[in-house]
């Protein structure tokens, strides 16, 4: 019987993996150009912790352990929940801004589908202390940046914003008080329902749907919605989220970036600005997703703390690359391979590749095969230079190199390799 | 209320994640040298597999999931399994000898004590498809390449090797067919346990328990005590045993390994070579530990395959090199610290900023901050140099450059920088 991977689960065989190392080195060398810095968490945390503020989409997603002794545990679905209890453990000492980043798996128990699996990276970079627009400002660039560093070009994304604190307010205007979570999870929903089932369900909150459809409706470039949206009569709690808006807005201009009234997000803990970034055909799910949460870190004990961050996932991301020709390639070729060419001369063999492998790679038979095989296994692992182990070169401290492309030998003192 | 990360586990704050980082850097280039692939698995594989052959005390140790469907799943204590796993998924279409390695976590429910964890990574090496002495030579070397790479010197460490045909042929001729499994597991804990307790258990075993004891008190450089084992009287289990020991020592010479008939290996899967590195002075956990296991393929559901592997694990070897004074340091200072002189240059001086960090690490202000707190940051931050972007400057298309070690200032055109 053979076992098989769990169902939603990859595995990641030599060429799989040397592809996500690559993204992931992208990821890494631009997040630490901006300045942040990374961190790692436990894969396992209390159940409290991440039950405390995720709503209860995630909590049915959690892969939870058996009980061994009083604690309840499960897995992480996030980084920005660890995170944050790791920022609160140490509020005192941190200088503010604080810029994390990590880049890691979370799992959760959900039915695969295309783009959304129950193992996955991803690239999540939190920003905490800040309550101005900049910070807004340098998770977008950075957004972008990663984008770009791996080969995309502004014209194949575009990243949706919007502001919760307009969504609300605009909302409240509408909508119940009591029922605004509600419809805030609905429009969220909206691009997946058909026109028909959301009419329907957005009726059952708010006898005004029509002129909630017609304002969540709205979107655009930020010079041509703005307008629009500073023209319309506000609440007080929207004009504050517009505010915020057009902040962000005036600090960064990049094409990608559309207004869009029905962005909400579906993490609960989000407070104002969101974002969510798509491939521009909109074929895929989205590639990143991410906003402020002002409120999380007082809610897990600290101190109050204005945060802002965003996370990209690998699997959309890698689908997206792949539509694109720009998954990176890994060419991790031995330099050298050594021959032996008889069982004398396996240990020196050995004890030379041994040497050379301080510096770089370098493949030897393990298999006592013959001569011939092994220059023909040298040859089809495309090595550059094969170094020959022979008895009579071995007696004058010699060695011969064979050039594997033009053919070309030469006898070389073991002391100079 | 503060949450705390899991009982066993760590947080790995910027500090710890670059050392954990340069550490795996250093581990992964080495095993790349040799011809290694990395790879990597699911961290959630079925209870089965895991079970199928790893004993008793690994059981009691896995991270086992509530169910929710039919499927029994549980977190994957060593890489060992999951990687035989996927080698029996692609055993037809890999040629031989078949060299992988992962770097990455894994998780035992224990209670946690020095040098031991319930969440840790490993450096798993796995060498499949070989039967020569060479597999064992191979990861030996890697092993040693390892340490010293990292900076430690031979002298630093010991491995001990052993081999389970030689110790469990021995063990026969003293201990009845279906003891030798418990007697082999008793070895093990040898260390563990005083005298007397050891004396009490063995004598359970068997009524040699001296003749035992004496016989795996062997130990020394293979030079020495090579010699004195080819002269006791063995069965043909042992001398086997011995052979393949005699055929691993004969193809490297090093300084660090000590055959040592005590060394048994705690997992069930071995079938030959075991070894074990510790350090010198043996005040510390394994560092690493490996052997021979050519049963576990089949056992798998692949066809019969030799393997070879071995695994280091973070914990210890982090004790180590800091004791040692070789923790790696990590140097991620900014280049540059980008200083808006006013509000109105703010957006300007993130322009220039997301420009510079396509290249190298740049800072700038989010707070909001005044001209001299700005400075003063940059001060802080050890940055070599600080952009000023001033409102005048900006309307010749320039920035003044402050070497911040000399205090020189330069005007320099924008596009020049």
């Amino acid at each position: 019987m053979k076992y098989q991977a769990v169902k939603g689960m990859r595995d990641w065989y030599p060429e799989q993996k040397a592809v996500l190392t690559s993204i992931f080195d992208v990821l890494r060398t631009t997040a630490q150009r901006f300045g942040f810095q990374e961190i790692e968490s436990p894969a396992i945390e209390t159940a409290g912790l991440l039950t405390a503020k995720s709503g209860e989409e995630i909590k049915q997603q959690l892969f939870v352990f058996e009980k061994k002794g009083s604690e309840e545990l499960a897995l992480r679905f996030d980084l920005t929940v660890p995170f944050t209890r790791m920022l609160v453990q140490k509020q005192g000492e941190l200088p503010k801004p604080v810029k994390w980043f990590g880049i890691s798996r979370m799992w959760r128990y959900e039915a695969p589908q295309k783009g959304r699996l129950r193992e996955f990276y991803q690239l999540s970079v939190e920003l905490f202390g800040c309550d101005k627009p900049d910070a807004e400002a340098e998770c977008l660039q950075l957004l972008v940046a990663c984008l770009k560093n791996l080969g995309l070009q502004e014209k194949d994304f575009i990243i949706r914003l919007n502001n919760r604190k307009l969504l609300e307010g605009i909302l409240k205007n509408y909508v119940r008080e009591d029922k605004i979570d509600e419809a805030v999870r609905l429009i969220d929903k909206s691009c997946k329902l058909n026109k028909e089932d959301f009419d329907f369900e957005l009726a059952k909150i708010s006898s005004q749907g029509d002129m909630i459809q017609q304002l969540v409706s709205i979107k655009g470039k930020p010079s041509e919605v703005l307008p629009q949206l500073k023209s319309l009569k506000l609440n007080e709690e929207a004009r504050q989220g517009l505010a915020e808006l057009e902040a962000v807005t005036d600090l960064i201009s990049l094409n990608c970036l559309q207004i869009d009234l029905s962005l909400a997000r579906g993490l609960a803990y989000y407070t104002g600005t969101v974002f969510e970034c798509f491939d521009s055909g909109q074929s895929l799910r989205a590639i990143a997703g991410g906003g402020r949460y002002d409120n999380l870190v007082q809610l897990f004990g600290g101190q109050a703390c204005a945060a802002v961050g965003f996370a990209i996932g690998d699997v959309t991301l890698s689908l997206l690359l792949e539509e694109k020709g720009l998954l990176p390639k890994s060419d991790l070729k031995p330099e050298y391979y050594v021959c032996a060419v008889s069982d004398l001369v396996r240990a020196k063999a050995r004890e030379l590749t041994d040497k050379l492998r301080r510096k770089t790679i370098v493949e030897l038979d393990l298999m006592n095969r013959k001569f011939s095989k092994q220059m023909e296994i040298a040859n089809n692992l495309g090595v550059k230079k094969t170094i020959i182990v022979g008895e009579e070169e071995l007696m004058q401290k010699k060695v011969r190199i064979k050039d594997m492309r033009t053919g070309a030998e030469e006898l070389v003192l073991i002391e100079e390799l």
